[in-house]
């Protein structure tokens, strides 16, 4: 294994302690609620998100311990997003990571609220996260970030998107548009948060942002790819389930060797927008090249 | 018209114009999911929680307008879980203030989604308003009330414990507890918010969070009143449904009597809170009696 990945691994293993700890807030709440929210926040996954907060704070010599709190609240909220998105009026999917989602293992009224208050914490997180709270002004900035790549303009106006295209023939622009709402803006901001705390400059937010971008689109693609190649089990959810529910995909409008030629030159752009940076890019690198070469 | 009553009415009226400017943020969303938001934001209602910031400001000598992002940050977040609370898979209610609820006006999963970039919006207004970025360490502080307010430990929790509790016999704490979260702690941080803007000394913050604390479950128990008593076309909603799903309310546990005695002194204990204020307390005043005399 490189010394970037050993690095990766690491942070992987020290995150779920890092969620743990976070999650302790929700220590006095009603005890459904939390064994839910604990049920679906600590349920493995890939972390990609916390991962590209570490990596791109390593480029900026942030050390994790001082971004702890964003890729928790983050992740916490792609936590919150799989659960909504998982519901019965959702997409309705019984498998998530290999285990019964929420809704199937409570009930979806403990899932709807579970998610509510995953949604809830992430904001309790990084408003009382004591790194952050040393530039207040920074803190701000990073929450409306965050608001923002969440809500109606980013991932939930995404999913929106999603499920109003089930049946309809989109084309590559349409495609695009939802992915960059309903997950290349949390993914976008996993990469730039770190860079509002340190109070870099506009045109390091700017490649952060547009390398964001980048591997949230090839992420997307590669995870349509996986629909139609990959094995359920490595995933961990159902899989051929767009096809099934007649969803566009970048695979049903591009092929599937076009679509990983998109990825590949996707990667491609994301680490070309790091290239000049001085500081160790070796795990932001990584990361582009994982987002397209996963096989979960 | 008391001078009160003329001024809570004129901040009624001028709220409207607050929350659809507010909303404005919402104008390059999807257009399904920015309908289903404004549906269910701008559907009336009595506004107390943004009036009992405004009132709470005029106690601290702050005007309605630098209140404005607060107020309509804390009555976004209730419109959000008023649509979830209407869900099929949680109270399953059809109507609301006199229309179709947000899930049968549009569908459940555009529903589930306006409510979760709902929550999003009023994180994303409060960390976006001018008057609280003066003092960002403030803002900071108003933000984690209000994530606290409305998470685990809060609404959401809160909500778990009312749907827990169909069929239950509760004790008068529990049902209390139950309140003190689910409609209590929005209502308190509404009284305290403005105190934490304007840098209030710890004892005010308590006395605000006190009246509040009273104020809502005193709403709470007028609110199960009404339910027994109240006019379905009145209020707007479907009511004597608490005995329908058997669920367990103060009427059921101390009729209706003991019910209207507790509100009335939980009235007076709110008033007693801030009887000492150097400010002008009319409108909260005002506002404590409100709870306990609308009849919707």
């Amino acid at each position: 294994m490189s010394d970037t990945a050993s690095l990766i691994t690491a942070w992987q293993s020290r995150f779920d302690d890092v969620l743990e700890t976070r999650l302790e807030l929700t220590t006095s709440a009603p005890e459904l609620l939390r064994q839910a929210m604990h049920y679906a926040a600590l349920s493995g996954g890939k972390r990609m998100r916390p991962l590209l907060v570490y990596g791109a704070g390593r480029a900026l010599g942030l050390a994790p311990q001082d971004l702890d709190g964003i890729a928790a609240a983050i992740e916490i909220i792609h936590a919150y997003s799989l659960i909504h998105d998982d519901l019965p009026a959702m997409d309705d999917d019984d498998l998530r990571r290999g285990r019964p989602t929420c809704h199937k293992a409570f009930d979806e009224a403990t899932a709807i609220l579970a998610g509510d208050a995953l949604q809830a914490l992430a904001f309790e997180i990084l408003s009382e996260d004591r790194v952050l709270a040393k530039h207040p002004e920074r803190q701000v900035a990073i929450i409306n970030r965050v608001a923002r790549a969440c809500g109606a303009n980013g991932m939930a106006g995404g999913q929106v998107l999603d499920l109003s295209a089930v049946g309809l023939d989109l084309t590559l622009e349409q495609l695009q548009t939802m992915h960059r709402l309903k997950t290349g803006a949390l993914i976008a901001i996993s990469a730039t948060a770190p860079a509002l705390l340190a109070g870099a400059a506009p045109e390091i937010l700017q490649r952060l942002d547009r390398y964001g971008q980048c591997v949230g689109l090839a992420f997307q693609i590669h995870d349509d790819i996986l629909d139609v190649t990959g094995n359920s089990q490595t995933i961990g959810k159902s899989t051929q389930k767009d096809a099934a529910q007649d969803k566009p995909t970048f695979p049903s409008l591009l092929g599937l060797d076009n679509s990983r030629k998109q990825a590949q030159r996707l990667r491609d752009d994301a680490v070309a927008e790091i290239r000049q940076f001085t500081g160790n890019c070796d795990c932001l690198e990584w990361l582009a090249g994982y987002a397209i070469a996963r096989d979960s």
